[in-house]
């Protein structure tokens, strides 16, 4: 029985002047058009839906609440369910040949919130971080809440250009951290080369900075073989890992791997923040992972069926394109990145895409300035191979009506 | 195989002061004596776990997993799980007899993210905001980890002293905004009365502040009749909800109902912080909900459990000492609290108590400066009243072998 309240004084609502300069993610606003009938959705940063182990997690919930609901249900420590943090500390171990203790991983709702915390807890606004260009959009949208400068560096085949951050810090530039997605980068595909893995850890320790290695597509290899982290060659670096890709993102279930010297601050900033992850999602991980010759398989199928869409997809590309679109070589993770040998505008072709079934993100997008005009990520995961190739062919038909 | 490296030249880490500032929560700190074999604990604000509806969680989620698993798995909205919301919106609404729109709820990972989220949309560093004093210790926490001033205010038997606060706005104090927790406060158990919530209302929008309602004991109101919200009264306010109390703390799933110019800044930054809440809590206590004579049975049960542990202790209490010790009267929530008219130092008693077995939160715990001496919080919800019954005797051996 809703009732008439005669109106305030219409005084403003205060608001942090950071908060209300930012943007929705272009590509979260993009997802709507994703969603009309028809439409096949090259766009979106979806993992795969049909390879998500349903009926193992469904049997693992059902044993966990049978037999220790309070473990599922009840409030728990901030730094996360302990054996989901000792299995996370022992693949970090094994993964880096060096050891990763216990108490230097926090679970997290996602590598986002971890990006999110460890950003508040380097950085006061005004603070610079370098970014990689192009780069991951929902790490610019962090990184610009917190009020942090953002200096980009270009990432070429061999991931983010650490020559040219060598040179830039030689001339003075003086970062707080380097935020780069190492593995199977989101946008550009491409993985961190080993000598500048070792580079990028000695430049931390030489210039003092942080680096925050974001690594959620780190098991998404197609080769079986995860690539040796930053944290591998120097302690000045914090790691970023999820469950998103390899289990289910639904769950909100990712980690920070924590130089020593950070863990007390974050673990603290953590609790501010939300008291802790869902017990009940990490419990289920935890069931799930416990179980190595099973998660090895599930790895294994994981693996596969994402490489077969990334090959139907560039191989149905490289049919209708031939030259006039490069693509990285699909090697692992979940997207291709294409760029047009021809002139095409990617931001000019997206409307002919739409207007023909299919989307995907114009290369701009993952720029903080200008550049990328030619270019444009394509998601795989979510699309069967026929699917795939039939994105093709309407990408043909929107590239044919622009360039006719 | 860890390998040895050469250390770095030890720079220091980079450190956001306000993030290096902040504090373990001290209780959190004590959860962990707690937990010592044979203690009985009235210190956390653990909620009553046998009161969890187990079977009907574990049936709701295999029958989400068999048949809509995407829903509970996949990435979804920021704002939230849109069955849910439109529950939240249509409880909302009928609480406070005026529409609330489906796009002014948020759901969050509890309601202590919904606070965190808040405080930094309305907030830049150094702005204001009033507290309780005695208050919530999570939100000056997470009030702090945002750079903001807090100025006390006191919590009297009706709640927040609101006459005290309009005599300080009168006298030029501006905070941002006025947060309160306005039934069964945590941690002196009082609920806000309606003159003052309508006063509240009206000061804000004299004022120009927002009232930060936080709510999430308002269904465990022993009489079965939740308040009037202050956003009945007025539109200057967000409300803060909660499954914690009458689902389970675990799933982390919390709401904030927001003013229509605070959504899409709070939803902008949620999403950067986590993307969204867990998918598998939210669709988990989305199918719970929809049943809703299941629902009001299962309030009933929860009410009347904590009513019943509510009143043993009260008994309890008064059994052992009499006119030394008053007492709120318990009408709701998960707190006693408790005023020594002895001269009793609660800081004082706690090392006794410990050695008794008992633990509980010394007033002091709950103000912002100097103040509390004789007060104390009792938690009873995760006691039976026998257990409660012999917190109490415990006490009394404490308390004797201090004051003897």
């Amino acid at each position: 029985m809703p009732v008439t309240l005669l109106p305030g004084p219409f005084l403003d609502f205060p608001l942090n002047p950071l908060v209300g300069r930012l943007e929705s993610s272009a590509i979260r606003d993009m997802l709507a058009v994703a969603g009309r009938p028809g439409m096949l959705s090259l766009a979106g940063g979806l993992p795969a839906g049909d390879l998500f182990p349903v009926d193992r997690l469904a049997r693992v919930v059902a044993g966990l609440l049978a037999t220790d609901p309070g473990l599922a249900l009840q409030y728990g420590p901030t730094e996360g369910h302990e054996p989901l943090r000792a299995w996370i500390a022992a693949y970090e171990s094994l993964r880096c040949g060096r050891e990763v203790a216990l108490d230097q991983v926090l679970v997290t709702a996602g590598s986002q919130q971890a990006l999110d915390l460890v950003a508040r807890t380097l950085c006061s606004p005004g603070d610079t971080i370098v970014v990689e260009e192009p780069g991951y959009l929902g790490a610019l949208q962090v990184l610009r809440a917190a009020g942090i400068r953002l200096v980009p560096v270009p990432v070429d085949a061999d991931g983010l250009d650490v020559e040219n951050l060598a040179v830039r810090l030689a001339a003075g530039l003086r970062p707080v951290a380097v935020h780069t997605v190492t593995s199977f980068q989101n946008p550009s595909g491409t993985t961190l080369r080993e000598p500048r893995r070792r580079m990028l850890a000695a430049l931390a320790d030489r210039y003092g900075f942080v680096v925050v290695e974001d690594d959620p597509y780190a098991e998404l290899c197609f080769d079986g073989r995860p690539r040796p982290p930053v944290r591998s060659f120097g302690d000045r670096v914090v790691t970023l890992g999820s469950f998103s890709k390899t289990v289910a993102p639904g769950l909100r279930v990712g980690w920070a791997v924590l130089p020593q010297p950070l863990v007390t601050p974050v673990v603290r900033l953590k609790q501010a923040a939300d008291l802790h992850t869902s017990a009940l999602g990490q419990a289920a991980i935890s069931g799930l992972v416990a179980d190595r010759r099973w998660w090895r398989g599930h790895l294994d199928t994981v693996r596969a069926g994402y490489s077969r869409r990334a090959t139907a997809l560039a191989d149905a590309l490289g049919d209708v394109f031939g030259a006039r679109l490069t693509l990285n070589s699909p090697s692992g993770g979940m997207f291709l990145w294409g760029r047009f040998t021809d002139g095409t505008s990617t931001a000019e072709l997206l409307p002919r895409a739409l207007d023909r079934g299919v989307i995907f993100v114009p290369g701009v997008e993952f720029h903080t300035g200008p550049g990328g005009e030619g270019t444009l990520r394509l998601a795989y995961a979510t699309n069967t191979p026929d699917g795939l190739a039939e994105a093709a062919r309407r990408l043909r038909d929107a590239h044919a009506g622009l360039r006719g």
